[in-house]
């Protein structure tokens, strides 16, 4: 049985609070684990890895290189049918296509006061790409973390996976190859990570990490922020879906079950101003959760994390739905456009009805890396800016120099630093001087 | 004496690379520390906020209003005099000017396949800043950080400060006041970081937490990220000076000094391809230290952290800028636009002779909260989107659902997410049925 929260009752606040607070995952206490796997790399470099790997995945590792002779990227990529690969290509152009147009644009403006300021976007240098192994090893992961970054123009892509016994999947070798990847290691792990961020064997330390992982990756790329960029900390997956009398009940409850059948922390949630609603996608899921070969884990994720809320209007449902700032956001509404002005809140937007989450992970091109566990807060999804960065550059006149110097003065005095009111003094009190 | 380090020489490239890897600041483990005061905070709430700010700041806070007696904003403000309070608004307004001149636009465009895709960005709700207390309480960073969060449109910024016997600078609650503060609560450390994340007394949660610190809030930064976003954790300040012969040796020997002393950890570099201006700055600098109030923290710094690099050549000077990827680099050169194509990796660049960077860090509008510690290979300083956030927006008609829909069946077949291919496969087969 799903849960339902009757968001047109007194109570709806408490229980609604209660309900977001509720933990979903792991919880257990890894950090002290991974600074210690982070430290044995650091010191240990390649040779730790290589025992970590042989302990963790059963695969051989040459210490130096950080390579197996049962790990051949292009071997495996070879395996991959050729249906497959027409879709992976299908994605990985559309993906392309779709960051192209985030490229940030430089610009130089010159003030009242006769001072140029402005920036100028770059891309980094080099970045990890962290692919998981077992469940959660896609090759749309591969597409979506690495294809930005090729295109922002990072020179180097070095994607890691735990290739557990040798074994990778063809599709993922097949994806690595065609966005672009420069080096692989068959590693994965908190070990993975401290060797992106610190260097181990054969591989160079990177600047930035970006990929979802289990929760040792996510307390590991946590401890090296500093050391390198990373991505926002993923989470388990969520969608939330809007939905009023103009949807199919059929279609929204795949929809949520294309959630819940990720891992048994997964959220799918269901937003519905008519209880008829509710009851029909309630009943659809079940019907569905039947015939569905994930039934285990997904039933478990919709039991004990889903829920149907019945709100007042759809007013309210989009000021829940800001609340929640689902990873996933479905408007599966009459008119779309009238609620969207609403939402303040979420990774991705999906509107109407012929636009399940499904399409938007795999192909539109939009990236299906978002921020989850109420993250769209305060974060973005994955985006072509991810992999450039932007400096300021400002440069003064004389004069410009002269029309800004007696405030920089005043501040730097009041703030009891007196070289820096020398910096500008220096250059006011020596008449032309050089420059 | 200052280390010289000669680039032209065939040992440079390990020199340099041990130069970098030097550690500055404080090393020491605080992350156990930092995990029970946030694990405190969260049981015990304004309590255990109160405990610890008579414990640290010797100051008497009502647990549950979080506030004292003793700290008055308005009250501190009104003793700011009437000069700096012109200069604070110089740089206020500029600060606006410049960061309104970052709003991102919403793009929203129809590919080939009749799919609309694009953007929108919002800001965030509520932001906190941080102020530290002590050596580094400035008015400068309250506006730095504060107005960017205002001009984003964040409805709600909360500002901490410690306020130690109940001394807070007037500068600061000016600066706070005029910037748009909205909430201000006396309290730092790691009791603060965690205050803002998870709420204490009548200090409800904040999405994100920006501003610097000491080492225990930057660590309980990193502990609470994830709950809340977070700026880049900052380290010590640095400068980095490219000079060639038509540099004013005082000058830069000023701007060194400016960064030197900020604090015993900062660094301060010059590189030149002139033997006899690296002496000439040397000497300079020699000289104005004697003449610094800040002498003995500047000394410190320029002797233990700074450097001299004789480059053998400008394209090897740009080369070395870039694998220091400094906070600040400034080209006090001939010509810094012939410079500036080959930099790539620095927070703020300024621009020859008349743009120290103290000018920067007050008054242009340039944001002066930028990457320290080589974090310019991998991010940028703070901006207007640091306050708000990119949600993806999709849609698909039905006949762009049927361009997609193969690609994406095909790709979550191979995934083995068979609930995903359902919510393409259901929308195929149904004919029309809804929407």
């Amino acid at each position: 049985m799903v849960r339902w929260i009757d968001a047109t009752q007194g109570s709806f606040k408490e229980t609604f609070a209660a309900f977001l607070d509720e933990p979903r995952g792991e919880a257990g206490d890894v950090a002290g684990t991974v600074r210690d796997v982070i430290a044995d790399v650091r010191k240990n470099g390649g040779e730790a890895v290589a025992r970590y790997t042989s302990k963790f995945d059963r695969l051989t590792l040459d210490p130096v290189t950080l390579q197996s002779d049962n790990v051949d990227l292009a071997a495996l990529a070879a395996g991959c049918p050729a249906d497959l690969r027409e879709a992976i290509d299908f994605a990985a152009e559309r993906i392309a296509a779709y960051h192209e147009k985030q490229r940030p644009v430089d610009h130089i403006f010159k003030d009242a006061s006769g001072v140029e300021l402005g920036w100028k976007w770059t891309s980094l240098d080099s970045v990890g790409v962290y692919v998981p192994g077992g469940l959660a090893s896609y090759p749309s992961s591969v597409l979506m973390n690495t294809v930005p970054a090729k295109i922002a123009g990072v020179d180097r892509v070095v994607m890691t996976a735990p290739a557990p016994g040798g074994q990778l999947a063809p599709a993922v070798a097949y994806a690595a190859l065609k966005a672009g990847v420069d080096e692989f290691y068959p590693i994965g792990g908190a070990q993975a990570i401290a060797a992106l961020a610190f260097g181990a064997g054969h591989l160079t330390p990177v600047d930035k990490i970006v990929g979802p992982g289990n929760a040792y990756v996510a307390e590991a790329k946590r401890q090296v922020f500093g050391t390198v960029g990373i991505d926002t900390i993923a989470g388990p997956s969520e969608i939330l879906v809007v939905a009023d009398e103009s949807a199919n009940p059929d279609w929204i409850a795949a929809d949520l079950l294309s959630q819940s059948e990720h891992d048994t922390s997964s959220q799918s949630i269901l937003i519905t101003v008519n209880k008829d609603v509710g009851k029909a996608v309630e009943e659809a899921v079940e019907k569905q959760l039947k015939s569905l070969s994930t039934e285990a884990r997904a039933r478990q994720a919709w039991e004990s994390h889903g829920a149907i809320i019945l709100a007042g209007s759809l007013d309210q449902a989009a000021d829940i739905a800001n609340t929640i700032a689902a990873e996933h956001l479905e408007l599966a509404v009459e008119d779309p456009d009238l609620l969207l002005p609403q939402i303040r809140h979420a990774g991705a937007v999906f509107l109407g009805h012929h636009t399940p989450e499904a399409l938007g992970d795999y192909v539109t091109g939009s990236n299906h890396v978002l921020p989850t566990s109420r993250a769209a807060r305060f974060s973005s999804g994955l985006g072509l800016a991810d992999f450039m960065k932007r400096m300021s550059i400002q440069r003064a006149s004389a004069d410009g120099f002269n029309a800004l110097a007696p405030a920089a003065l005043r501040l730097a005095e009041a703030e009891g630093l007196p070289a820096h009111a020398r910096s500008v003094s220096i250059r006011t009190n020596s008449g032309g001087g050089h420059g």
